[in-house]
């Protein structure tokens, strides 16, 4: 009861509101030593999707604000687990697709964090904050301060004839790899269609499941979208002579047999000349493109890849939402042009910065993505960094290449590596490198911390790197190759 | 024939002098078109020593001036060969002592390079740049426009009591070491005094020829100026048990029968207690002192670690006098401070300057040594960078350590690494990093490289590594050390 009087307030109390009042003062105190900042409620964090970026998204806010009220809504059967596993899931090498899951449903219950699976998200209404989600019948209405979209990216399908043929697999999610398993046998013919990343691991998956493997790609090589030709080459070199490789060949139409894919009709983008070859599986794996209708519709800003653009934040456009992985685009850090990249590693950076600044803390992003990635393929180590094929674009450059050995010469076991180096012809920064053999991912990573600090050519080849007869040379050819880079500079000038 | 009228020179030549004024015209061309600029004559290069250094500055200098005349006065028996790969060549590894010559004599006479062998610089004269030497009885004087010292360091022996009896060694030359490897017998005790780089190195070179092997350190651990004792501990995870380990203990006397060493008798630094242990061979690593005798003499300012000071172009404080490798000290890129580190990496990378340099190029090093290394210890790599164990005479620094794993949780095979990262409080700096594990050697060479571009740790620890699951997991043990050093530098503010 409050009494105004000449402007000063008297205030009366009973006992029950005495009884409130110190309740909420020692709640308040509770609150502010748990190191929330939001005095009056517990923060509530949504975040739809739960795949690398929105689960990474969940755990940050949580380690953040430990009295955030975390909510996942994923539409999918599972928890967060490991996209990039999948290959190595198909063809044996981790036992088992359970393996996979990276944080179970008990983690996230134990961790405060509701997820809620095979849940649909209707609408968002983000003048109230509200989302509008379905599980299964079930409605559910949930209140948001603040939004992580993580909705992810789905498979592009190239217009091939009878497509939905039985035996026709796309390879995203943990159901299509079991799918895919489920479908293998012993020398059966399995055709892949696009050579990036995940269709030459697969590749490999399969033919370790003694399969025969043929690839088909629209460009000139593997990995055509990253590596330059004389490197994708050095990539082949352990490939077995019995995968058939059909580069700038498009996949046309698909001939099937009692509803079962018999055939695959490929044109030949040169000389326009047809083949057939025979498929018993095929698996299409030409790209993604990322899944932003929900975005749209509250009026994310979407950029010129097709995606949700964040900021360095993972903020989008709209007040208190914030987006991370597949489905967002962000800039490239050498370019300055916004990519869509689509790779793990950045998904879970985003979800980081996304998770955290969600929650009350501050986490700020470079300024744009490296596109730092590694994989193998028949034992053949390789990596890069920088968008190396697309850098003529905005540079004027100057690139070097070195084969060397992983030891000095005198040591036995020395394994070899080659790495290209391209630079800025101007101001000689280095822009990007493309390498391949022993440790190509770690001494590409060397290379990505150069570029994060903006390093020259000059100064890198002078790195004082380590050095021991079992271990490097003298000079490892990471600095070495910056030598040729530096000279063909030097001429240049 | 020269007459003067008037002030005008009338020049009278006969068929002679028309013949030579023409080669002279010629052979200035030809030098000029070579790119040197001294049109007057080839510059004259002498270099004392052909170690690391002495052998990289004659071969970049030849890179440099394909003209210059070029002379290495080496002491030894032997042209470069590498000092490093000297246990290797003891345990037969590397299958033969000839395997570890880096450029045979023939390469140096192929590339026009004088090496001369057994020959004993007795003065130098740097008012006439002339240089008075000895092979043999005979004399050699050698005229030169541009001087490089590489005479390199010579191990530094404790007061030991008889030293001098048969099966007392030091590692430091070819010719140590196949005194060494002649003096193995199986089964037999061999003790090693110091427990550094070299120390340890030919501790397992010993073992693994079968030898009973002790170690005796003054310190407190295995390579105890180089790593904290937490790092050492986990570089002796798989040390085999009955390698014997004495550490806070020194040497004191040799037991000696028939002019042969049977015991040796050491001391605990603590207790003061005396115990004597059975030793057939005794190897003392206890560091190197660096050969500065000729460049004190000519005046070289020798610095406060007693090694021939020089600049980021391996300049000494002598006109036309360069010095590389061993017997300098430079100051440590992070404390500014003068160190004397003999470090191979670090002699060949002097060496190139000086030899650039002194042929009329330019090659400017960093302001400081990183001090990078690398080696392993039964099958246990280990690394690190920074003067770690020393920086907190000049910065406050916050350090973290983190255990991780080589790949992610899901994919078999991961291996242990273990990195310990120091950064200034103040600034966030890194200052520092100590690693035991997979691929130490390269995890360390991207911090090498974050030092190097002044990078403090909350930049460096947003570093997009590469990721694929056979190869290492999305965020590396690298960045997730930088991590915990970035809370604990929050915490601090």
């Amino acid at each position: 009861m409050f009494i105004s009087n000449n402007n000063r307030f008297i205030c009366i109390f009973d006992k029950e509101e005495i009884k409130n009042l110190i309740k909420t003062i020692k709640k308040t105190f509770l609150v502010y030593r748990a190191g929330s900042y939001n005095l009056n409620k517990d923060r509530e964090i949504v975040i739809i999707g739960c795949g690398a970026s929105g689960g990474t998204a969940a755990q940050f806010a949580h380690k953040t604000d430990r009295k955030a009220k975390i909510t996942i809504l994923e539409q999918g059967k599972y928890p967060q687990y490991s996209k990039c596993g999948l290959p190595y899931a198909i063809s044996g090498i981790i036992p088992n697709f359970n393996d996979l899951f990276e944080f179970s449903e008990e983690w996230f219950k134990k961790n405060n964090i509701d997820l809620k699976l095979e849940t649909y998200v209707e609408k968002i209404d983000t003048k109230k904050q509200i989302i509008y989600a379905k599980k299964g019948n079930k409605k559910i209405e949930k209140n948001y301060d603040y939004l992580i979209i993580c909705t992810g990216a789905s498979p592009t399908l190239p217009s091939i004839e009878n497509l939905d043929s039985d035996g026709v697999f796309v390879l995203r999610t943990i159901d299509d790899a079991k799918a895919i398993s489920s479908y293998i046998k012993k020398k059966a013919n399995a055709v892949i269609v696009g050579a990036g990343l995940i269709g030459i691991e697969l590749a490999e998956s399969l033919y370790k499941k003694d399969m025969k493997v043929t690839i088909v790609e629209a460009l000139s090589n593997i990995l055509p979208t990253v590596f330059d030709d004389d490197i994708s080459e050095l990539i082949k070199q352990n490939m077995p002579d019995d995968i058939n490789l059909y580069f700038n060949h498009f996949a046309k139409k698909i001939e099937v047999k009692n509803g079962k894919i018999k055939k695959l009709l490929i044109k030949d983008r040169k000389s326009g000349e047809n083949k057939k070859i025979d498929a018993d599986i095929l698996v299409i794996s030409t790209g993604v493109k990322p899944e932003i209708e929900l975005a749209k519709k509250i009026g994310c800003k979407i950029g010129e890849t097709g995606s949700i653009v964040v900021n360095e934040k993972a903020e989008t456009s709209v007040k208190n939402v914030y987006a991370a992985g597949d489905c967002t685009e962000y800039i490239d850090f050498v370019t300055k042009k916004p990519v869509h990249v689509g790779l793990g590693s950045i998904a879970v950076r985003q979800g980081i910065a996304a998770g955290v600044n969600a929650a009350g803390g501050k986490h700020v992003l470079p300024k744009g993505v490296l596109q730092t990635f590694t994989s193998e393929f028949f034992d053949i180590e390789f990596a890069g960094v920088g968008s190396t094929t697309n850098l003529l674009d905005v540079f004027s450059t100057v690139s070097g290449k070195l084969n060397g050995s992983s030891l000095p010469d005198y040591y036995p076991g020395g394994k070899k590596i080659t790495i290209k180096c391209i630079a800025d012809e101007k101001t000689g920064r280095i822009l990007g490198v493309q390498a391949v053999g022993d440790k190509a991912a770690q001494r590409v990573n060397t290379f990505a911390c150069a570029i994060l600090g903006n390093m020259d050519i000059d100064t890198f080849r002078k790195l004082e790197t380590a050095y021991a007869p079992p271990i490097a040379p003298t000079l490892d050819v990471e600095t070495l190759v910056g030598d040729i880079v530096a000279l063909k500079l030097s001429r240049k000038k």
